[in-house]
């Protein structure tokens, strides 16, 4: 057993794009557990556009990462010592443990994963997280109902795919949008949507006219920017739009606002943001469910999995920005 | 009686604040009553920010008015002649009538007034669409519940005075934006608001934080622009945003988007857009419980009256976009 535990740590809040200078790597001894405590050392860390806001100072859904502190990150690690009842030395789990090879936990918002049902980059995906958010998004917030036109944006995206797979399941007409072919092809062929859209094409709002005429009813934005003015003009009577993210605005300094916002009163429409941890005690119905479609082979999960040390998380969390991955992006260690 | 009547039409589509080249003055015979009709005499002509929109080409709620019509506006008449076995000569009417000096109605969508219960012009205020279009988005749209942190923006115009008032009737804490001294007196002084923020002063958001430490549950927005943009970051958790109107930006070549929007996920809030016309089956509930407010002296009907002819509209609707209204802006014929 390595006597270090190698942490990620913040050293100071980017503007823009996050630089290697914004990061810092330490080794500290591995951590012993306490009682009521466990160690787990961390095999997959789960990359998220998310992760971007934490990085900055200032009013948000949780604080900031303080300077000098471990990155926050979702992860699944493999429990190595035990004074903690309920978890034993083999179990793996996910929970918040930061991005670092080690971490000390007493268990809270620790979940254990059922390796019977999936392999462990599932509870990354499809029943983590990501799966839980495209659920309550798209179901509770955007109040999906059968036959609804639905409009997804990151749609070869983790949590995109995933919602566009339930408004599938849930008998919605689904369109995806999505940067190049490749991930257009993936949209409808492996994740199943109805259609999808290249945005870097011209003419989206042309082509999403064309293949909603009746209007959007649901749109799960992942976005923001310009896609989200396009789809503003496209919006059925009574619809609405989900607010789950803004990736291609987290790292510009001036945010685009959405101009064309009074379409929400053109279309009686509405745009409601949400946050899964809000859903917590809904977590078990949300997982059961998921877990049944999966086990159907109705829901696909699909990553994209970067071998690797701690040492290359920097790197990999601009992947995201870039667009280089289709499905969950995973960093395992 | 006068054999002609004079008219203002919608010439040009006009770019940025309408100029009077973008109007055209006619004069045509009186309208004849036929079968199944009547003929008003307009008195009074309701100048709202909405006709603004009305003037643009473009997908909107209801179509523009055509180059060469005349244009649209909701006003009161006396009626001169009729045909109509509903209307009486002498019966004071609301309709949309147009910016004209007489029309002519078959009687759809026009109601008759009961002078008995409050002058005409209240009809176009706090008993008419003004009232009606505060008390839907209020109450429907933006789910009031007694205790609730309300803000409202245009607070010393026709509808915010009357959304504030009635947000203090159904035992909210209701703050009025307003710009300038002498507005914000009114908010507080003639509509009761707990309190007024004048825009124009520096440093909003921080006044709105000290009066609002919890956050604000309800904004009821008729601005749009910085002010919104404002508020969004004192959102309540789970706070609704009422978008009724956008005064801010109807003049803009290039609308200004609101760039805090993903507040809206950080509070867990929603941004609705409605329109008063859905409500049309519950207009007799509404102007009920809005006549009996009234009548108890809790609903205080504020007017600007400019006195003239229709050839004043163009000039009057100007008015509006400099502000220089308090409470409903109306042109006596």
């Amino acid at each position: 057993m390595p006597q270090t535990n190698r942490q990620v740590r913040l050293a100071a809040r980017p503007s823009g794009l996050p630089r290697l200078a914004d990061w810092q790597f330490t080794n500290e001894a591995v951590p012993a557990a306490g009682p009521g405590e466990f160690v787990a050392e961390i095999t997959h860390l789960s990359i998220d556009p998310a992760m971007r806001g934490w990085m900055n100072a200032g009013v948000s859904y949780i604080p900031p990462v303080d300077i000098g502190a471990v990155m926050r990150a979702g992860g699944i690690g493999r429990v190595t010592a035990s004074e903690h009842p309920g978890f034993a030395v083999g179990d793996y789990v996910y929970g918040t443990f930061g991005v670092q090879e080690y971490a000390v936990s007493d268990g809270r918002g620790v979940l254990k994963l059922d390796l019977s049902l999936a392999e462990p980059t599932a509870y990354l995906g499809v029943l983590g997280m990501t799966g839980l958010t495209a659920y309550f998004g798209l179901l509770d917030t955007g109040r999906l109902k059968e036959g609804d036109t639905v409009v997804v944006s990151g749609a070869a995206g983790a949590v995109g795919s995933v919602a566009g797979q339930i408004a599938k399941i849930k008998g919605g007409q689904v369109i995806g949008i999505a940067g190049g072919q490749e991930k257009c092809r993936l949209v409808t062929e492996e994740f199943g949507f109805d259609a999808a859209i290249d945005y870097r094409l011209p003419h989206l709002r042309r082509t999403l006219r064309e293949l909603a005429p009746g209007g959007v009813d649901v749109y799960f934005d992942n976005v923001g920017g310009e896609i989200l003015d396009d789809v503003l003009t496209c919006l059925a009577r009574k619809a609405r739009i989900v607010i789950c993210g803004a990736i291609s605005q987290y790292n510009e300094t001036q945010v685009r606002g959405p101009a064309n916002y009074m379409m929400l009163l053109v279309a009686r429409a509405s745009m409601t943001g949400f946050l899964v941890f809000d859903y917590a005690d809904r977590y078990p119905e949300a997982m059961a469910e998921l877990a049944g479609w999966y086990r159907a082979g109705q829901l696909v999960s699909r990553e994209t999995l970067v071998t690797g040390s701690v040492e290359d998380f920097p790197e990999t969390l601009l992947k995201l920005f870039e667009g280089a991955n289709t499905g969950k992006l995973i960093l395992a260690i």
